[in-house]
């Protein structure tokens, strides 16, 4: 929807690019990795999203005369720079794991290849659309599991943070598995099925209730929720609903397809309302309950035998308020002197902060037997996995915990996006990301979805990549 | 920066609009009240902000036709209710608090008078809106605050909850005091400093540190400043940062800037840096720090002497990850029946979510004597204020805790924003609104501003509305 999102950038980012440009060595090759490092709310797994959006971003980047004149305005980039920017054609190779695939830390999300130029200056905007959409798909994923198949809603837009927050955050969502938005323009934009009744100002706006329900389902007679919270629910929402049933949807051969509350107890609520909707013949009246809800209070409210056949989760999902961030980084991985691949590592005391030298791959490996995913293994890029062989993976910290894996299919995670700057990737719709993010999850272990101390999921390097670190880690030590 | 925003709307808010139109009643005049609950982060306060983006949502809102056969495809909405659409038209009242404003729970931020349809259909965004950037600011405040004077840029872009996010997020924070943000496109929209010098990957792509800090300081002899822990603080960095503002700035009759700490314990390094920096006679190069500040963690290091000039604050910021939510609501007030304003209540088992009814105004108190804050008032409209009289307030649920106001100026804080759909209202700029912000803030008690269970603020009804409130209530109960 946006028009030109080519400055919305760090600011170091030109610098530095001035800097390569103006040093003669903007067209040297770098290799980037995206990868995160921590799952929020201590997950076993996240789930990667937003890789449309970067392809639409590479593929329309261009500096307009404005961009150039503004970045002219600071007095600081050479006219040289400038006229370079004027004519940018992005010329990388990218690489990204597909969309909805389930993810794990340290792996390389995206890699980037190319003039260091570009390859540096595109790292805002990868950061900012891969972190965003991927924390939103992983809590709408957790949400939807802790629903045990009744659909989720994405109801967040009002508290979202930012107009594309409430926008790719209904994407993103869905791609978790979410069953729709209240978010029209995600509908419009993506297909998402926008879904919504009524606000309480609704029913406020007429004499009394019976009144606003009679009006509402004399309107919308094929798709008739009736918000039952305003006044009272037990008392008041639900006899008025099913009198709304029986008086105004019966007579046109319709019927009464939900109640929502949103408000109060809304187990004993449901519980109650169910047995009410019951008796009165309305078994097929689905009872929706929405208000601060989120994984956990999800799990509790089915577990204490709530009636509740769809939740609409606000809030708690479009901002991912337990854990708002997700940590992707963007870290230099090697570059090319005179056609050869060197390798860079960047140390630090906090040793889950050392990065993985070297241009990469990324396996899975799955069972022939079950289908299930065993491992992840990242290995150096123009290595070859024989599946016929029996495969020893490692920690790679704690290398004496190994094991052998036979009788696997290894399969390649990352597509490629970019050939020397033109797009070669198909995009999926969100629809097919849907049901692939769906696959995929079947094929994780229950031990790794476990919402509290999951399974550690095995992410493992090759044994010449870890030699390689080794070797690298070893020259500065 | 994006083009039609008019269906990022909940769902509902066009059912209801339809629902409005086709009943008859979509032309009622009704009164809705914006306004939030809680502070977040348990302050004692929240800053104002988003008024522009609303205005100018406001101004431009229209159907495109695009927007209309959407709709129509959606096989719910009458044609006479698109044709309403195609030429819609705003014509509500609406008011404001002023961006930058402190405000406190339950008072109204925004009040919109107009027709039921209008009035409603506008909700969603314009709690989007508020929301997030209200929820910006007020995180800024904090950690500007806690940053006693020393400067905090916003460094939160690659975190940040979609491009909005970091956009409007960069606004909000320098409306909530911040000096500057890394977001360059909110240079060039806001003239809000984008500033940032180098990543690591500058420092790993040349053959050492000093290289890459000599071809740093070349290209920006004026505006110098060095990442310093790429390898080691101070047995590599601020060595090499000291070397090369003899070998590379002086000779240029120039000075080293200041120097940036992203990792380790930046207290500690700080306290070691400025003790070299300061022995090679670079008492004017500033110390940076950056890596997952927030409040907290500032106003701690401030504690244990960091010599630290400035802080670079990113997801903690951009996010408010502490509490990203912001909870402002929107809710009925009143409606007009031939002309009579007729108020309207929302009852609640809660009683924090019970509403304020009827058409109301708020003023600020102020001492005549020291400027300084002393009660918000919420009237009804009309009520005016003669600040020559001694004034009683008193809690509005706890109302034997009473005083008597004397020696005070009253001062309206709701701005009008559209007379009749026409915008009347004069755009301030964001260096306008943080100055503005700077000056409001410095007329509360730093009791207020505690971090820690600060003093609540007095927000009191008037007795007119206070007595009002108690009518509906007891007609209900």
């Amino acid at each position: 929807m946006r028009t030109n999102l080519t400055l919305l950038t760090d600011f170091y980012e030109i610098t530095m690019a001035n800097g390569y440009f103006e040093r003669g060595i903007g067209d040297k090759t770098a290799y980037f990795d995206l990868y995160f490092r921590n799952i929020p709310d201590g997950g076993g797994y996240a789930i990667m999203a937003g890789v449309e959006q970067v392809t639409r971003y590479l593929r329309d980047l261009r500096f307009t005369k404005s961009d150039i004149d503004f970045l002219r305005s600071k007095n600081c980039f050479s006219e040289r720079f400038l006229r370079y920017l004027e004519n940018f054609k992005f010329v990388c190779d990218v690489w990204a794991i597909a969309e909805g695939t389930p993810i794990f830390p340290n792996e390389p999300l995206l890699i980037v290849r190319g003039p260091v130029i570009q390859a540096q200056f595109i790292e805002t905007m990868l950061l900012l659309t891969i972190n965003h959409q991927s924390l939103i798909a992983t809590k709408a994923n957790r949400i939807v599991r802790a629903a045990q198949g009744r659909a989720v809603m994405e109801f967040g837009s009002r508290r979202a943070q930012g107009y594309d927050g409430a926008f790719y955050g209904a994407r993103a969502a869905y791609i978790g598995g979410c069953a729709g938005t209240s978010c029209t323009v995600a509908e419009k934009a993506f297909g998402i099925p926008a879904i919504g009744t009524m606000a309480h100002s609704w029913v406020q706006l007429f004499p009394d209730e019976y009144s606003a329900f009679r009006a509402y389902a004399s309107l919308y007679p094929d798709n008739c929720t009736l918000l039952a919270d305003t006044y009272n629910v037990l008392k008041s929402g639900v006899p008025n609903a099913i009198r709304t049933h029986h008086d105004v949807l019966l007579p046109l051969g319709k019927r009464l397809k939900g109640i929502r509350i949103d408000s109060g107890d809304i187990t004993y609520l449901s519980k109650r309302a169910r047995q009410m909707l019951d008796a009165a013949g309305l078994g097929d009246c689905a009872i929706t309950a929405s208000n601060s809800l989120d994984e956990y209070i999800i799990r509790e409210t089915i577990m204490q035998g709530a009636r509740i056949d769809a939740f609409g989760v606000g809030e708690r999902l479009i901002t991912s308020r337990s854990e708002p961030v997700f940590g992707g980084v963007y870290k230099l991985a090697a570059v090319e002197n005179d056609g050869e691949i060197v390798p860079k590592i960047k140390l630090s005391e906090n040793v889950s902060k050392i990065t993985t030298p070297g241009f990469k791959n990324l396996f899975r490996l799955f069972s022939a037997k079950d289908g299930s995913a065993l491992a992840d293994v990242i290995t150096l890029h123009d290595e070859k996995f024989d599946s016929a062989k029996p495969y020893r993976i490692f920690h790679p910290e704690y290398t004496w915990n190994k094991s052998v894996l036979t009788d696997f299919t290894a399969v390649p995670l990352l597509r490629r996006l970019f050939d020397k700057g033109r797009c070669v990737y198909r995009l999926p719709t969100v629809q097919e990301i849907q049901r692939y993010c769906k696959e995929q999850m079947d094929c994780l272990w229950d031990e790794v979805k476990r919402f509290e101390n999951p399974h550690a999921y095995y992410v493992d390097l090759s044994k010449d990549l870890w030699e390689l670190k080794q070797k690298l880690l070893d020259n500065y030590t």
